[in-house]
């Protein structure tokens, strides 16, 4: 951009014509900009600072150099396992022994024994042959379904409409046709794959809890009609892993239903606490995908000592309950509470509780008052993360969350809507 | 896929039909399996156990269990900064204070202190208004180069024929249309741009360090061109930061044209020896990338206690030589070593000492008799990394190895190469 406006004598009649162009090039930009602002839609990142055994509360760092305690009512660290004893301690051990990063594509200098070993964790956890982990989850699904999707021709991929971008984003890359069933139903499912030529091969793509509703899936079902059309299924069960299941195995393990999945797709960092993303599924797909997808063999792996945290959480939810167990509970005591103070809750079937705001800039200002006047951090949840209308504040409570937090959350709620109600608003303006 | 074989009375003939097609799917993925190998193209991961201090040596772990000492030549933690102590203290004191993971994206309780002074930290390495930090270097291309040709209507991007992966898929992911210039051929890419229509805006995206090859590109020459039809410009420096210039900024900065490129992409998982990888450029179109990229937007950010060991590794960097100077100085001398010993090194002006090879087997087998019989590992470079016919090993030289592990890697090589010459090969077989 500079350079472009850098003076230059011999070009000073073609740079002045060239000048336009970026001008234009900035203007196109600039109006990117205002329209989000003008939407509602342009994101101000909080600033904050997690401390490490004050879970759920943090340091929020404000744009002149203030700081305030803010209690944190939106991390998808569920179990609040990013400062657990046992993963911190693994971390501080591998980071002693192992040193920070790779160096090194996995391919290339970068396998590590504690990669080893999360793999082999994870495809128990699951229970499936093999498992391969990526260094996020939004890279999971792009390099899974792309791969998949990718390899075999002609293939057919079906996929719910509510599916998360990187799943879009992986059905995308594969080139496959993609075939999109209305949000958990069966029957439009089964409507699109009849109509599919039976010698196809076929995916169901789908989650297990849907992170913006909070509603799970009906699995079984799903995979009925997948069998009934010969399709590998592949479940993404992000939000689930570690809180469902008896050993933190998500909504299939729950439902005792893993082995009707092909693959499963999960992460490292909500409630394991640590980052990362990983697949498990039969040998021979994890070889394909370790073999062909590009986002996995050209990336540095992930350092050692993030794979000994994520074991550790891991294996620690694995015969833990107690952390699931009071989850569960504060997830029903606040949405009890919720409901009792009149607040739009919506009544999901899982950990997620979005109150529903409905307008994006109201959306935002509820979030900016929670903030400034209250203490209480939860982030606007607009489009296009969910639809115009459907604008929110997604409450995530965590076994951390004492009973008053939930009071003085359901205390700030309530007038702040009072505040933002259509009429108050008119008023204020 | 267990599903699929699953017995049910109902769909008993259904299943029997479609178990053809699962068998088919498994073929199609088993041929693609099998054609790897045949062609050695079939990945193997060396599995290592870094030692923090003991670098380049590492454990490796064998199949059956067993475990020797080797030492790496082929790590891209270029200066060995994955165990200088000032990155691993940063890292333990973040970890104690802020816990492993975020918990979040960057919008939703995700953006950390840490990251907006490691972002500021490099904004203020590559002399750019600003930064964003990305979970890989693959992401951030992938991110950046997607966003930027998307959001700009009609837009050509001029790529360098060998530009990595990473910044073919943000190009093929931004939808904009692609013109290829042969490999650091200015003249080409004059004439390129030359037929390319004066008013449509236009990206010039190339790298500085070619990784394989260990080339430098004509950033100068490229930016008059770019400069001569009002593109911008976008320059992959990963193989070159930390490692060249007064701050470590990369060549841009040792050639003191860091203003004549709009976009800079970095790494953080390779001299600055953690994970992770960033852009650096104008405000404006930094806030376009974080607004816009669904792979930024929908992935938990990086772990605090990564980017201030990051942000550790790039101060140590800008202030002290001492790593780049030794490391020079061992490049220098392997490659003498290698000449001398009349080994077919590629004479590179990088750090990157590739051996040509030729053959897919040849290589795979000269890096598994070093790793057996001389205890040094180094990964055989096969297509589609490098062109058929350009095999290699691919050396790395860092601070850390000593004159010891030069004399006995070059001693290994000239007698694997003997013992992998064609005709003792033909003996042989």
């Amino acid at each position: 951009m500079y350079a472009l406006l850098r003076f230059d004598k011999t070009y000073l009649s073609i740079l002045i014509f060239f000048g336009g162009i970026v001008m234009t090039i900035l203007s196109q930009f600039e109006s990117f900009i205002s329209q989000l602002k003008l939407d509602g839609r342009y994101r101000t990142f909080i600033e904050l600072e997690r401390l490490a055994g004050e879970f759920p509360v943090a340091l929020w760092h404000g744009a002149n150099g203030e700081t305030a305690p803010v209690t944190v009512w939106c991390s998808n660290d569920y179990l609040g396992m990013g400062q657990h004893p046992a993963v911190l301690a693994a971390m501080h051990a591998t980071l002693d022994m192992s040193g920070a990063g790779t160096g090194g594509t996995r391919n290339i200098s970068g396998t590590q024994r504690q990669h080893v070993a999360l793999e082999a964790e994870l495809a128990d956890l699951h229970r499936k042959e093999a498992a391969l982990i990526f260094t996020s989850g939004w890279i999971s699904n792009l390099a899974a379904l792309g791969t998949l999707g990718k390899l075999l021709p002609d293939c057919a991929i079906f996929s719910d409409e509510l599916n998360h971008n990187s799943m879009i984003e992986g059905i995308r890359r594969s080139g496959a046709e993609k075939f999109i069933f209305r949000h958990n139903d069966v029957e439009h499912l089964d409507s699109l794959m009849r109509a599919v030529d039976p010698e196809r091969p076929k995916i169901v793509a789908f989650e297990s809890v849907y992170s913006m509703d909070g509603d799970i899936s009906p699995i079984a079902d799903i995979c009925d009609v997948a069998d009934r059309y010969g399709a590998l299924t592949y479940l993404d069960e992000v939000h689930a892993v570690g809180l469902y299941g008896a050993h933190g195995g998500g909504i299939a393990e729950q439902r005792g239903i893993v082995d009707r999945l092909t693959i499963i797709e999960g992460t490292l960092a909500k409630a394991f606490g640590v980052m990362g993303g990983y697949v498990a599924g039969p040998s021979l797909l994890i070889d394909v995908i370790r073999s062909a997808a590009d986002s996995f063999i050209f990336s540095t792996s992930l350092c050692p000592h993030l794979a000994a945290g994520a074991t550790a959480a891991i294996q620690h939810l694995k015969v833990s309950s107690v952390e699931r167990m009071q989850h569960q509970r504060n997830v029903a005591k606040l949405k009890g509470m919720l409901q009792e103070a009149g607040l739009p809750v919506m009544d999901t079937e899982t950990h997620i509780l979005p109150i529903l705001i409905g307008d994006a800039h109201r959306c935002r200002r509820a979030s900016e008052i929670l903030l400034s006047d209250y203490g209480i951090y939860v982030q606007p949840i607009n489009y296009p993360t969910v639809p115009v209308g459907s604008e929110r504040l997604r409450l995530t409570p965590t076994p951390f969350h004492t009973e008053r937090h939930m009071t003085d959350l359901v205390t700030a709620l309530s007038e702040v809507m009072k505040r933002l109600a259509p009429d108050a608003l008119t008023t204020a303006a």
